[in-house]
């Protein structure tokens, strides 16, 4: 009773001491001991409490099956580097990984290596492919690569109103650990900012440009997944990636080539497993 | 580029470097620096990483005009009676203030002095008054006093499926400050947890129920406005508020009177407002 400043946050605490795990307990009380330091920091007004619950309320609501602006959200504060860079301590020779985003969808359509997954969508043909590897650079066959993009207009097929997915697919790697699809060239885009991220990206000043990239999920027994982009060499938006997702190591060149007067992109890049044993959680 | 630990948070600060006004860059900046501590100090998994932006989304996605999750999420993490303390500096004889809670409801009925607000709510009779004065004990006249609470089964009127409001009204202060109405005797309740925040809840080990009380926001023209409620003494929750709301000096006796064989309650409280010169915010 009568609680207030530390006394209270010290008794928020201690009413998770009955936590169905230890490490909920710990969780929820470093989250109220930091939540209730940032309010205190600050100097939170009651405006702008409610700014804030008004704000949240609206990242979800505006959250569908395929938008989802709380990822988005995390993005642009970079929790989700932060929270992938503690996820995947690996060997130096593993892919680094990087954010997931807002735009994979559960059940992509299948592709065989070599197949076109662009799918109708408008951009020049790119030809991706690369193998994927152990970190000791052995092939590994039968990897499960899932892949998505967005098209030349900057728009992910599910930003769109479409009957069926554009640059988007799984496949699986062959004996020689390769795989290989035609997609369109990727290019800068902005993410998503007609909801609240793009009200905070405006009131911050900041743009919602991200270098044109491709992503990656892989999965293969007795790895680690990965999650991670190949970027394209040479994106004027690089080293301002809005949601601070850019690694050196993952950027690749898109290189130009004619063929029968038609020009046409291709990007090969490797990307390399660690083993559950190599990652330290 | 290839930004990690502190160079990723402070790259994220510095991204809020042109906001629109410099308030915005400081709460942002303790926001990130603070939000990133957290997850480093917990070493935040991509798991819980996920559980949290599901968490977050059902949270917004509950939420309607009458339910608002996210309050309820502020208020158990004590976020709520944080922010109160840290907004309302007043002087001692001032009304102290709590939790403004999720069941408020713009556009509630007007009620004159002495009306009946129960509007066949469930519960026992309770004649509830008192004066609203200022910190040199005169009446206020003309304060505006909206007044909100459960009913006998520990429900509001908007987790009922009604046609108009039960215990929820508003009314004006007469020449002597006077305010009163009846309504029913207010019980101990739970706080809804059938969504997000009763998982949190039972994951937390921690119980929904706060003591009996009912809600008053008061206002009137050169006062700061009033958020508060007044709480039943003897009540069993007094000391376990699941959202800390308790303040002693919020505690008034619900007294029993028999009339002509009927039995009533009775509550008499007087509210005294700070003026907005005696209010640091
Ligand atoms: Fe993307
Ligand atoms: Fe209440």
């Amino acid at each position: 009773m009568d609680l207030q400043g530390d006394d209270l946050t010290e008794a928020v605490v201690a009413s998770f001491d009955g936590s169905a795990s230890d490490r909920y307990k710990e969780v929820t009380g470093a989250l109220v001991r930091h939540l209730h330091a940032f309010a205190r920091e600050v100097d939170l007004t009651e405006d702008e409490y409610f700014t804030a619950i008004d704000f949240l309320t609206r990242t979800g609501q505006i959250s569908t099956g395929t938008r989802q602006e709380f990822v988005l959200l995390a993005d642009v504060l970079g929790l989700s580097m932060l929270t992938v860079g503690l996820g995947n301590r690996k060997p130096p020779e593993a892919t680094q990984s990087t954010v997931f985003g807002p735009f994979f969808v559960e059940g992509s359509p299948e592709a065989k290596l070599g197949d076109d997954i662009a799918n109708g969508a408008p951009g020049q043909p790119c030809l991706v492919s690369g193998k994927v590897l152990n970190t000791k650079g052995e092939p590994i066959a039968g990897a499960l690569v899932e892949t998505w993009q967005a098209d030349e207009d900057g728009f992910y097929d599910v930003q769109k109103d479409l009957d069926g997915p554009q640059n988007r697919a799984h496949l699986t790697t062959d004996a020689e650990g390769n795989y290989r699809f035609w997609a369109v060239k990727p290019v800068a885009y902005p993410i998503p900012d007609d909801g609240p991220v793009g009200e905070l990206l405006r009131a911050g000043g900041r743009g919602p440009m991200r270098p044109a990239h491709i992503h990656f999920m892989v999965t293969a027994p007795g790895y680690s997944r990965l999650i991670t982009h190949v970027f394209a060499a040479g994106d004027e938006y690089l080293d301002t990636d809005a949601v601070f997702g850019v690694k050196q190591s993952l950027i690749a060149d898109f290189t130009e080539h004619h063929d029968d007067g038609k020009t046409y992109y291709a990007v090969n890049y490797d990307l390399v497993l660690a083993t559950t044993e190599e990652t330290q959680q």
